[in-house]
C-alpha cells in the first residue's frame, strides 16, 4: 500500500508527537507541526519542520490529523482543533486511555473520522528533544476500531502505523483500557511503591540496592505527572490493584506463618516466562471490523495492510497472532 | 595490601562460587574448588581449575574456605566441612541472608574464624556456565561484623572484597537481612505479583505489554526455588510487605475515589531519584569494629585496606559515604 495520507498534521511535539514528524516525513507525508509552546515550536521549526503559527493554520488542508498532546490538554485542544478540520480529515491522537478521547471527540468533534490511537513507545524522557524516528519500531499501537468507527479511515490508519514499523492493535477503548491498567498502570504503581518502600528501611539499604531495585524501579523514573494520567480515571486499575494486593497479602501471610513465596515465584516465573517464549503464527484476514477486533482479542496485530481487489473494502490484512499451542 | 590469604577453598561452583575461583586464580591466589555435582566439578576441571574430589581434600591447607552452595545446602555443607577447616582459617560464605548462617556456623563450626559475605551481583543465569572473572565489579558485597567477629580476619577478607573489584560494606547479619528484605526480598515478591496479575486480563495484554512490564517483571525470570532462599525465613521481609501493601492499598482507594495516584507517583519518583544522584565523599578510618559498622549503617562502603604502622590494628580502611547534603 503506498502513503494513505498526503498531509498530516501533528499538534504537540513532545517526544511522542516530534518523533512522529520525524517518522511522517521520513515516510513521504508532508507534515505540519504545531505546539503551544513557543520553545518547542522554535526548535522544531529549527530543526527543519515546517511549523504552524496556529492549530487552525496547521490543520488546513490536512487529511491526517495527530492529537499528540498530553491527556489532561487533549479535550481543550480539541475543542479549539475540531472546527478547523476539514471535511473527510482522519483524526487519531496517541493518549495512553483511549475512552476519555472517545468521550471527548463525540462531544467537541463528531463530525471528524476517529480512529483513537496509542502507541506503546517512549521511554522516561520527554520533551521534543527525546524526538527520533525510530521510536515506534516494532512497538505495539492499540487502534480503536468502534462500531461507530469509519473503517475506512482505520485501515489507511492502520497503513500507516505498519509504514511506521509499529504494530496496529485492533481493539477497542474499553478492552484497550483494561489492558492498559495491567500492563502499564500496575507496573507504574508497583515501580513508585517498590522505590519509595525499598529505600524506607534506613541508609544501609542506599549501598545494597542493587539490580532488582534498580529494574523494578526503573519506570518511577517517569515524570509523575504522566504517570497520573496514565492511571488516574481508569476503573480497571482499581480491579488491577486489588488482584495484585491479593496476591501480596497471601505472599506475606505465608511468610509470617513460616511458609513460603514459593507458590508466588512459580506461578509468576511461568506468566513472565511463557510470555517471553510465547510463539506467534501468521494470519491473514479481510477488512472486516469483526475479524480485526478478534484478532486484537486474541493477542494479536497486523503486520501490513496490502490491496486485494478480490476482497473485502478491496484490502486485506496479514498480521501475527498467538499460537494455538502457545501458553 | 598484598593478596591477603595464600590458598582458598571454594564449595559450589555455581555462578558466584565459579566467578570467585575465576577471580580469585586471576588475584593470584591459589585455589581449589569442590561441587557435589560431578558435571560441575567436571566443567571446572575442564576448564583448567582443580578441583578436589571431596570437601576435605579441598580444604586440606586452605587458610580461606568459601562456602558458595545455594543456602538450603549450606548446613549440611558446613557440618561436612567442619571438622577438615584448617585451624586458624577464615569461613566466609556468599548467601543472601545471613543470620541462617551465623546460627548455623555457631552451632556447627564455632571453632573457625567466619566473616559472613553477601556479594550483590549475579543474573537471572545460575550454574558455572554463568561464571565470570568481573562478576563483582563495583558490587555492593555485605561482610557482617559481629561482637564475636575476628577483627584481623574481618579485614583480611575485606581486603581480598576490595581486590576483586567489589565494595566491602561492614554491618551486622541481622542489619544485612532487615535491608535486604527491602532492596531484593520485596523487589523480587513484587515484581512475581506483577508478572502474575499483568497478564491476567486476557490476551490482548500479551501484545500490549511493553517497556514498564519488561522492566518490572525481569527478575521473575530468576528460577522461583532461588527467589524463595532469598525471601523465606526472612521477618523483616514481613514488614517491608506490610509497608508496600499499605501504600498499594491507599493509591487503591484514592482511584476507587476518583482521586490519583500522583501522590504516591511524587513521593517514588523522589526516593528513585535521590539514590541516583546521591553523592558520596570519602572517607579515612581506623580498623575499628564500631567505626566499620557505623559506616555500613551511614549507606557507606570500604575501597581499599591499606598498611599504616601508625593504626590500630596496623592498617587504615578508605571508603565512601553518602554527602552530608545528599538526599
Amino acid at each position: 500500500m503506498t502513503v494513505p495520507f498526503e498531509r498530516a498534521a501533528v499538534l504537540g511535539l513532545g517526544q511522542i508527537g516530534g518523533s512522529l514528524l520525524h517518522a511522517l516525513r521520513a515516510g513521504g507525508v508532508d507534515t505540519i507541526g504545531y505546539d503551544t509552546d513557543a520553545d518547542t515550536a522554535a526548535a522544531a521549526s529549527t530543526a527543519g519542520f515546517t511549523v504552524a503559527p496556529d492549530d487552525a493554520a496547521a490543520l488546513r488542508d490536512a487529511d491526517l490529523v495527530v492529537l499528540a498532546m498530553p491527556l489532561p490538554q487533549v479535550i481543550d485542544a480539541l475543542r479549539s482543533a475540531a472546527p478547523h478540520i476539514a471535511t473527510g480529515a482522519v483524526l487519531t491522537d496517541v493518549g495512553t486511555l483511549k475512552s476519555p478521547v472517545r468521550d471527548a471527540v463525540r462531544k467537541h468533534a463528531p463530525q471528524t473520522m476517529f480512529v483513537g490511537g496509542h502507541p506503546l513507545a517512549g521511554v522516561e524522557e520527554t520533551g521534543w528533544a527525546a524526538a527520533t524516528p525510530d521510536l515506534f519500531r516494532d512497538a505495539p499501537w492499540a487502534l480503536t476500531l468502534e462500531d461507530d468507527t469509519d473503517l475506512d479511515a482505520w485501515l489507511r490508519v492502520a497503513a500507516l502505523v505498519c509504514d511506521l514499523g509499529a504494530r496496529p492493535v485492533p481493539t477497542t477503548a474499553a478492552d484497550q483500557d483494561a489492558a492498559v491498567a495491567r500492563v502499564i498502570g500496575l507496573p507504574h504503581v508497583l515501580a513508585e511503591a517498590l522505590a519509595l518502600t525499598g529505600l524506607h528501611g534506613g541508609p544501609l539499604g542506599l549501598s545494597l540496592a542493587a539490580g532488582s531495585y534498580r529494574s523494578g524501579s526503573r519506570v518511577a523514573r517517569t515524570r509523575p505527572e504522566l504517570v497520573s494520567t496514565w492511571c488516574d480515571g481508569n476503573p480497571a486499575l482499581v480491579d488491577a490493584l486489588d488482584d495484585a494486593i491479593a496476591r501480596l497479602a497471601q505472599a506475606r501471610d505465608a511468610l509470617a506463618a513460616a511458609g513460603s513465596v514459593l507458590p508466588l515465584a512459580r506461578a509468576g516465573h511461568r506468566a513472565r516466562i511463557e510470555w517471553e517464549q510465547r510463539r506467534v503464527e501468521p494470519v491473514q484476514i479481510d477488512g472486516d471490523a469483526d475479524q480485526l477486533r478478534a484478532l486484537g482479542r486474541q493477542g494479536g496485530w497486523v503486520t501490513a495492510v496490502v490491496p486485494a481487489p478480490d476482497a473485502e473494502r478491496g484490502v486485506r490484512l496479514l498480521g501475527r497472532r498467538p499460537a494455538a499451542s502457545a501458553g
